[in-house]
């Protein structure tokens, strides 16, 4: 794509420039560290991945403490004028009310986990303004009909980019060194779904899942608008640029979580991702800057297919298996119950030296 | 197996009895409540099933409160003569003095998820009788060598089912409704195998995993004396007697644990299994008594091999496969941290009505 100078598109570069890989000597030390406490070598398994991976991102062996939150990102997309979801809509912005007044799945696990809880109109297609409690980036009201245009302009593109990038550095003045990132938005299983071929190459059947609740025939109706789609956009596949993607056949919710991604990567902050669409961002966001993907952890994997495909695409595997499918940030808050234990053990659990335990007979 | 008639003998009988599967009304109006909650349709999955499995064994829609505990069953093993481990038997011995102190895996991960430990002494071969804080239950110092006669007499055996039967029994009168079972033994994988070969019929080599850390010669040795252990035992595989097995190829800690899932059951409590040594105890526990399964949650999938099999066999699904094969209750307690979010969305959540959310478009 022919790159922008504009300040957006220039806060963007110098985001991606300012992002380096987590610490491989702080990572060794936690492997060295984490063979000596009373266990046997690596039986904790992905558990001690994850502790390695958090000091890797901490530059340090000092784990604690950890600061949690969670954004979850709503908006609106053009292609729901073509019947893809099951639901209509207005659900977009009727959960979004169900986050402020705490009664969606996303309040109740970011309460139980203690995890703060942000939402953040990033293109919702209703006058959300007089409402508190609201993080207001609306970009614009919904995407295009990426059926017949580009989802986004340039402007737009960098405008939701920077939604992401804005809030991941105000996280980080904050404090916060654990993100998990969410997202609602009616018709957006069909917006990942044109991203995960366009970057994979993979067959739209392949690709295309059940959404959050199509029968046969709609299902079947989405994969020949998705088809539609990717050959309106991308005379060959898989394409190379993921900006070009993202604008041609993103959400405005997706290119806000992307920003996330690339903004916290830059800040050295732990990014959780959460079900399909959300690591369809984290897909965009590692083909921009593939030093991102050290930050990022797989929180869950979800039933949708594509998600397996992109998992599997940048070797990211999934702390949670529990066929989840509703998104909104559920699977990465949930995982954070599998995060900060690992990082407990790690601090917490005595070494072979210290409680007189013998080890492995030669 | 011939049945003694003694007072535990009966006390194990008179618990079998007592034992009812859990309630279909209550798990059918947990489904019709779940399908009301502010999301699509069964889009959280697993998380689903449990809070309906919950609410079957309380027997009523009141899922709250959660009282977790998790019980620690150390017992030594005969069989280490034959050397099947990487570990010296005193492990059993110095890791019950790290449970005590604080510094073991699981009591972090106790810790960290708000669950009482208690420590058990089945059969620890060391006198731990001036240890504080240990709940004395010794029934002998380790099993017999099952090479060469079976590991229990039957004397040991309802004393050591007993262990778990009177623990239960406390755990319910104390108000405990969530209990993880886990264990400490060196060599105590060589007695789940031998079970899982004897129960499911799987040969040796395919049931015959590296236990906590054995090179490929310890393992082929492990794989003979498993071998010749039910060659000793039982003509015939698969062995049609639970109680004859445990005696036989069982473990103290594995009688005590099959007899707390017993107890559990006949208190209607729910039972998160470990890995591989505990779920060999769930194993036997749901052939006494089918209506136990109703009970157990499977907290996790160890990377043993014969773990698969009796999962597989028994048709229970683990919440958790993280590579973890170390034991103590470490996965069942992690597995709390899914069981417990579980209850809160089902308790906490808005419904379609309370939100003025639209369901699906017809």
């Amino acid at each position: 794509m022919s790159k922008m100078s504009t300040p957006l598109a220039d806060l963007f570069l110098q985001t991606c420039a300012q992002i380096h890989p987590p610490s491989a000597d702080a990572y060794a030390s936690a492997r060295l560290r984490l063979d000596t406490l009373t266990k046997p070598l690596g039986s904790l398994g992905r558990l001690e991945d994850i502790a390695a991976q958090w000091a890797s991102i901490r530059g340090t062996d000092a784990l604690l403490p950890v600061r949690k939150a969670v954004y979850v990102f709503a908006a609106d997309h053009g292609i729901t004028a073509e019947k893809v979801s099951a639901y209509p809509r207005e659900v977009t912005h009727q959960m979004v009310l169900n986050f402020l007044a705490g009664g969606a799945a996303i309040n109740v696990l970011a309460r139980h986990h203690g995890a703060d809880l942000h939402v953040v109109d990033a293109g919702v297609d209703a006058d959300l303004s007089e409402l508190r409690g609201l993080i207001h980036r609306k970009v614009a009201r919904s995407t295009r009909n990426m059926l017949h245009e580009p989802a986004m302009t340039e402007s737009e593109l960098y405008s939701a980019l920077a939604v992401g990038i804005e809030l991941a550095k105000h996280a980080a003045a904050v404090g916060y060194n654990l993100l998990a990132v969410g997202e609602m938005g009616i018709g957006n299983t069909t917006s990942a779904t044109a991203i995960t071929c366009a970057i994979t190459g993979a067959s739209v059947e392949q690709a295309t899942g059940r959404g959050t609740g199509l029968d046969q025939a709609a299902h079947t109706h989405k994969v020949e608008v998705i088809k539609a789609i990717l050959s309106r956009h991308f005379p060959r596949l898989p394409h190379a640029d993921p900006l070009q993607v993202l604008r041609r056949v993103g959400g405005l919710e997706i290119a806000a979580m992307a920003g996330m991604m690339l903004g916290a990567a830059s800040h050295r902050i732990a990014i959780l991702c959460d079900g399909f669409i959300s690591t369809a961002a984290a897909a965009l966001a590692i083909s921009i800057a593939p030093d991102v993907r050290g930050y990022l952890i797989a929180g869950h994997q979800s039933a949708e297919p594509g998600h397996h495909l992109l998992l599997e695409r940048f070797e990211l595997s999934a702390l949670l298996s529990l066929d989840m499918r509703l998104g909104e940030g559920t699977g990465a808050v949930l995982a954070m119950s599998i995060v900060e234990p690992a990082i407990a053990l790690y601090t917490g659990m005595a070494t072979f030296a210290s409680a007189g335990v013998s080890e492995v007979s030669e």
